[in-house]
């Protein structure tokens, strides 16, 4: 058998998605986590103002902390946070918003960091719509939007999105797009799970599947465990096959209500959109800190080295590395 | 025969839409035109800062013309207007797009002297589509923007709105909607044209219908006559009568090339959207200056007095009252 630890400790670990209220505690968690890298959300609702005003916190926050972490523009910055002992991060957006009307924000982003952007969280936004309304698919400007982010190599992430839109900017892309942090509808019926089809349309497409864990996505909800998120992933790479399948966790440590109520109400203050109920991620890895525990979780349920290394970390760099044109 | 300068002098002359360059030289050839009021844009691609610029732009212009013109917010400020010889200017946006994210921005425009507000402009915004690309309807915002605006009384205007939103708008909405500015495609196809079951759709749910004479959409172009406005008008009052047509010229005197680049370009700058080719108004009222030749030409073409004044500025006067909830 596999020594999990030891795995876990030389691995690259990459989470696709990460949430967490920023601070000096989270990213401690993240080093005890074994955590290389990871695409932490600094825009959802905010315009092009809040959002620079999101980055310039988390710059400082770099400043503060380079002891725990360093900030990712190329693949091989992930490297450097391996080598070091320290986390990566990739500023990411989960919202096309903070571009607002302005094609030439992208490349703004870009220069100050940004990685990877969701096209649209939840709602309707001038590049396409989100997952929690009717979908008209993708705008005219959403078609110029996904070319510019083709150009400077920022990677269009759908996990919120609709499906009409999904699909038009998975064949509008020319570099390869991610579900950074879904769930199967295979396995539980929600909006915001991917169908069997979905999932292999953007995987056949050269697109890339970041699995989340959010409980209420999950088929047991708030009664899963870390066996279950070993499941869901399985699943999808039945559909998927293994080297374009990593970690999204979706993790949301340290936010308190408020916060969720401002991410599930249109706009951060309108009319509600959904009702997660109450929020425990699986048992086993109710924490970033736990991340070891779903590499020894992998090794239980059989999964070779390299289908572990490949999942946990290194098929997220190397859909990176081609998106960011390396 | 009616005596048509008596009648125009002391009618009610009323414009659903003049986008001009705002100057005292326009507002002297307002009054020459004896056009008692009309609906200006002051947004297009703006977002709210930069229509909060341009309202005070035309706050000065308030201020150093006011033996020309004053603000109307409500009908009886057109009366005024009439009554002082001086043409009524209520403040009106092409595009939703000033609103930005903000449901309550709505109430701030209200307050400021917004009267007419067209939901989308040529394409998508976080309200609806506009009619130059595909239309995924209203979306929820959109919902909540529209009973905002019958709330504070601010009218939806769907000219340059994409038909499934225009539809959605027209049933969401308890107050009369209208076409500020359209022409029948029943004259002419073209994608900003109405159909006959579109203006009977609107006209059906004591929605409104302003009548442009915007040379590229009329059946002639660039040859037009004053008698084919008044063609296109009769077209119009055959199929939603007499009672909710009114005029809507599109007025655009005074701007450069830059200005129609702007307009035809998705967002101001991106995308072209549409080419109008050589743009003149229709000869006889080819300025705001020669309003008296439509009055006298519907003269000519054997309108009532009554009909006339309806259509030349009293439907108007109406529909405002009750949108404006006076």
């Amino acid at each position: 058998m596999l020594d999990a630890k030891a795995l876990h400790d030389n691995a690259i670990i990459f989470d696709g998605l990460v949430i967490a209220k920023w601070n000096r505690d989270l990213f401690l968690d993240m080093k005890k986590g074994g955590l290389t890298a990871a695409n932490c959300t600094v825009s959802v609702w905010e315009g092009f103002k809040g959002t620079i005003d999101n980055i310039v916190e988390m710059n400082q926050f770099f400043e503060e902390n380079n002891d725990l972490i360093i900030p990712v523009t190329k693949t091989s910055d992930i490297a450097k946070a391996k080598a070091e002992g320290k986390t990566g991060i990739i500023l990411g957006f989960q919202n096309a918003n903070a571009f607002e009307d302005q094609i030439g924000y992208v490349e703004i982003f870009k220069k100050l960091g940004v990685g990877i952007v969701q096209m649209a969280y939840n709602t309707q936004n001038l590049v396409g719509t989100g997952c929690y309304e009717r979908d008209g698919g993708l705008s005219g400007f959403g078609r110029e939007i996904v070319a510019e982010m083709n150009r400077v190599g920022i990677m269009c992430d759908l996990s919120h999105v609709g499906p009409q839109t999904s699909i038009e900017v998975i064949e509008a892309s020319t570099a390869p797009v991610c579900y950074s942090h879904c769930l199967p509808s295979g396995l539980k019926e929600h909006p915001r799970n991917k169908s069997d089809e979905e999932l292999k349309f953007i995987a056949d497409r050269n697109g890339f599947i970041g699995v989340t864990m959010f409980a209420p996505f999950l088929k047991k909800g708030i009664d899963s465990t870390v066996d279950d998120y070993v499941e869901a992933i399985d699943y999808v790479i039945d559909i998927a096959g293994e080297d374009c399948v990593g970690i999204g966790t979706d993790f949301t440590q340290g936010h308190d209500k408020a916060f969720f109520d401002m991410l599930t109400h249109d706009k951060g203050y309108a009319r509600n959109l959904t009702n997660f109920g109450k929020i425990v991620n699986p048992l086993g890895i109710r924490t970033i800190g736990e991340f070891p525990n779903l590499t020894a979780c992998m090794v239980k349920h059989g999964w070779s080295e390299e289908k572990i290394r490949k999942v946990m970390g290194e098929n997220w760099v190397n859909v990176l590395k081609t998106v960011w044109g390396e």
